[in-house]
């Protein structure tokens, strides 16, 4: 198979009120898929359509539907873009490779993104279409010990310099090299822009500061296939 | 040129009082060397010996002398190695893999390492050998704002917490995977491995919980190659 095979592809995304796809999953797999050039359809789903698809066989999206081939996690959606499209760039060129971007993907998990979920759960709540409002905020509530979105994100700023501390490695590292692929991005680097990308999105508080250094990357990762991420650009992410 | 070339390899490592090597970063280039199936001999020097070799060029060590050439930054070393012996077993098969051990190395040395430091600064100066211990004092105490090494250590205990926080990235991964490097280890395994070997070897307070999880990979890090860093052994790091 290769991209220009007419075996269609589908990717399910999460549609927030604007229309806008803001999750750092489904985000993933649209750099991933650009980086490949696969041509793909877009089919936005709201938090509440997701089980009405695929019999509800899917809690979660990205999905990827492909023939009769149908994923939802995004790492076994990326290494299928890879065994499917093997004339295509390849996502992952060594073993290694795969294995040092799960490791920063372990990392931008622990010690970013779930500090960012912190910041950003209520205003991914009123990012949400008025539809699903009401189901994210049960079914996230439900984990917050009987806190609501208001009171759990009510001292939301006083986590900020946490984060910024936790990207000192990444900007260590970027002092030196364009991507965290290197020359080139990969899907380290799609991973971490996905994220970023989210809180850029929904976010109604500054993420970063002003001067951060991290500004020329995050300028150069959403500016990657024809600025695939410019929309809404990098500037929300700054004070 | 090959392994089995008639160029001579050396390889000026850091003496401890028991004649045992400790540095992080000379034990990074043990590791490649073994990796890479290179023999070679070892030069001991102690801290105050680095300026009188090679015309005082070096301030630190590994130096690796290969022929005619002398390097001694770790990296420069590896990268090196990689060149001078092509068809021996790579460090770097791809430049995406240089560039994701990078990372990995800059997020354990901010995240980690400079907090091992923090914990075992006079322990390495109580393992060094004697004649050293003056200038080690010295050199290190002069970045303490006036403290002492006792003083500056006094507390020691209380940043352990933070250590073992910090290294949740690296035990979520290592619950899916044997090394870094995937199923083989690779230089972002070395890189840590030496970390924790330094630890090991010169440390009096144990580093992790009895029941961390990193142990098994430590365990079959410190194995590598026929036992590479047995002695003194994993046990030394777990309270």
């Amino acid at each position: 198979m290769t991209a220009t095979d007419n075996t269609k592809v589908t990717l399910y995304e999460l549609a927030l009120e604007d229309g806008r796809s803001a999750s750092p999953f489904v985000w993933r797999i649209r750099y991933a898929l650009a980086h490949k050039g696969i041509p793909y359809e877009t089919r936005y789903v709201g938090f509440t359509e997701i089980p009405t698809i695929f019999g509800g066989k899917f809690k979660t999206v990205p999905i990827l539907q492909h023939g009769d081939t149908v994923l939802n996690e995004s790492w076994d959606i990326a290494e299928y873009l890879d065994r499917a499209f093997p004339d295509q760039p390849r996502l992952f060129n060594t073993p290694a490779e795969n294995s040092l971007v799960r490791f920063t993907d372990a990392w931008f998990m622990n010690e970013v993104m779930r500090k960012m979920f912190r910041v950003y759960i209520k205003d991914v709540h009123d990012a949400a279409r008025p539809q699903d409002r009401q189901y994210f905020r049960e079914s996230r509530e439900k984990n917050m010990k009987g806190q609501t979105l208001e009171t759990f994100t009510a001292d939301r700023a006083a986590h900020l310099p946490a984060i910024r501390t936790a990207l000192a490695p990444l900007r260590q590292y970027l002092a030196k090299s364009p991507f965290l692929g290197g020359s080139n991005p990969n899907y380290a680097d799609y991973i971490a822009l996905g994220g970023f990308y989210w809180a850029a999105s929904a976010g109604t508080l500054p993420l970063l500061e002003r001067n951060d250094m991290l500004r020329d990357w995050l300028t150069r990762g959403f500016g990657l296939y024809g600025g695939i991420a410019r929309v809404p650009g990098v500037e929300p992410l700054f004070e």
